[in-house]
């Protein structure tokens, strides 16, 4: 099922420049892995913020949440989850 | 999967007697359903308040959708609803 | 641009059935149409709610809005909109 | 009488990896005495957070309390409760 | 155990006097019956509202919510209910 | 006049172990005391929560900060404040 | 003591001239008999709203209810009260 | 000085058309003037809402108030207006 | 014109006694000279902050920001401000 | 397209008087630059508050992004976005 998924990152401002980029590479490759067994279909970034707004196919919340947080980006971020429903006009 | 369903009821103070105790019925019959075949787990009330939160376990959202939809109240409902994850401790 | 738009529909509950079916009908041709030119790109219905979440595609904020208030139901619906960027993963 | 206990854990990103496992194990072994006692009956993990909503049954919101701050982890976590009645459906 | 009851009453304005007034009387009598059992402990009115704060004793939330939808005005009442533990300072 | 007073410690966490008992001696004491003289009438903790409700009868908004404002815990305490009026039923 | 009290008018639209004319003049009236006792010692217009915030001054919230339900626009206001002290730079 | 005014039109939707039509025109009208002595500066539309943010200036807030209760939509408009100040980069 | 503008004050709870007082003792001075000139005509405190609510007068928002910037506790004060309107009843 | 963009400066109060200037000039350097390629438009202060509220034009959001991003203050910015529509009044 799908979800939608929000995510602010809170990583602090005077985090080193080198882990900076280390985290951001890493989670740039592990979010590539989540796309290729379908669990990421879309992101989307929030205007103005370091926050983003996922598409998320997964089989349920449980997996959903494994995916979220095996993302090394994980620890600072402030996720919320919305699960939705297919519409009957894309049945 | 499991959710966390929070239902306010919004039938007007003002519906008639018996039309009140027909919708009651046919919800509760249409609840005892729901729970047979294991979508709905449990019921609380909201003390105060013509309000219920319920535990569903369905395939996913959309049957979730279905269910709630099925209810006779359905129309007369405010319903916000709660993807849960299972927890390590329970696994 | 894309905007992900949330629309509940406030139609009362009294309203007739067959004025309800005919709004429903004309809701989904209408929506077909904005499918076809590409404005609409996604639908979700929320679980429990006579309610939806878009994915939409047009040039400006201006043409979304003459998009939505072409649908019949336009005038029960209570919409948020909130414009999306492209992220960089996706560019 | 049973309670829902929405509970978000704030303990610090920085925080060791021994210390943080420290306290996670300890955590596991104070909640599995709650479930032995009855006092614990469910556990659900909020997707994408360090969060969970457990379902507590307690003679009254003093002993929850009691309970809640036993835990290890109880310091750093912040919780919500609302109380909720048995629905006649259940009685 | 004691809850605080914060309740807004909804009761339209144009309720005809004399209905208004049985209501009230009605209310007026129902809450000296749960001020004899103890369940209505003390009532404040909020200023400037049509709204009360009540402490009551039960034994639980289930009691309480039936001693609440006892009183006359309960069906225009907007009820939260928030649970409340002994102090150790009263202990 | 009575005052219904919501009061969340925000002590830090790593507050050292005897900083901590000798600002919760201190507390008690002064709150024995604004017992003694009346200002304070009932204390409720929140459950779940290092945090209290507390009801507080002084001359007036004044007279009441200055009663909190002499607990020893005020400088980490987030207070809000409701004033409450005497409902015709307790009159 | 003074209080600070934001109350927003909800006259139906539809009120007829004459009655929201006679109401208008009779809550002009009653407000200032509240300024001649020293109850109403302020009052603002919210800019683009039908509301108005009051400074009053009471002997406490009882009194400050029973000066606000005298007004005759009552039933249709929606009224928030806050306390104030008085600041050490003026007493 | 200058002030953002958000209105949220609240007019009913089974307004009949005419009545409808002939507020609007009126509406323009007013509007027209209030552009012509330089009260209002700017106008947008928010998308997916009968709702509008306009860029006013007036000599104050009670110019603003009056300029605002002249629209003939105004009974039926919730308006929140924030002041604003010029930007040292602007002076 | 005039403005209501609250102020929590966020000054860290760790600050050296003789640093606060300085502060406390500057801000004073300066809320003495905005007095003096007509800016700051009343200032309460409210009960149970470290906050306070200011009735300002100046001729727009941009010489009330210049106001309130040149307090000498403004870098750490939280603070809102409300345009409001002269009430027909004071003109 | 036109964006209303709210920006809070979250700068530490700490942050060094010669890193803050440095950070000023550098942030008025950059919106000079978005004023002369017509991202920036307009700039208002938020009375009270390091805050300010601007209005942007830029193609879409994802160009938006990259003009607010690139402002030296952007990492210690709180930023909101809202997309207007051209209103009909001024097409």
């Amino acid at each position: 099922m799908e979800f939608l998924v929000r995510a602010e990152n809170r990583l602090p401002v005077d985090t080193p420049d080198e882990e900076r980029a280390r985290l951001k590479k890493a989670e740039r490759s592990r979010a590539d892995e989540l796309r290729a067994v379908g669990a990421l279909k879309r992101l989307w970034r929030v205007p103005g913020r370091n926050a983003t707004i996922g598409l998320y196919e997964t089989a349920d919340a449980t997996e959903l949440h494994d995916a979220l947080a095996s993302l090394p980006m994980f620890p600072w971020m402030d996720i919320t989850v919305e699960a939705v429903a297919t519409h009957p006009q894309e049945q």
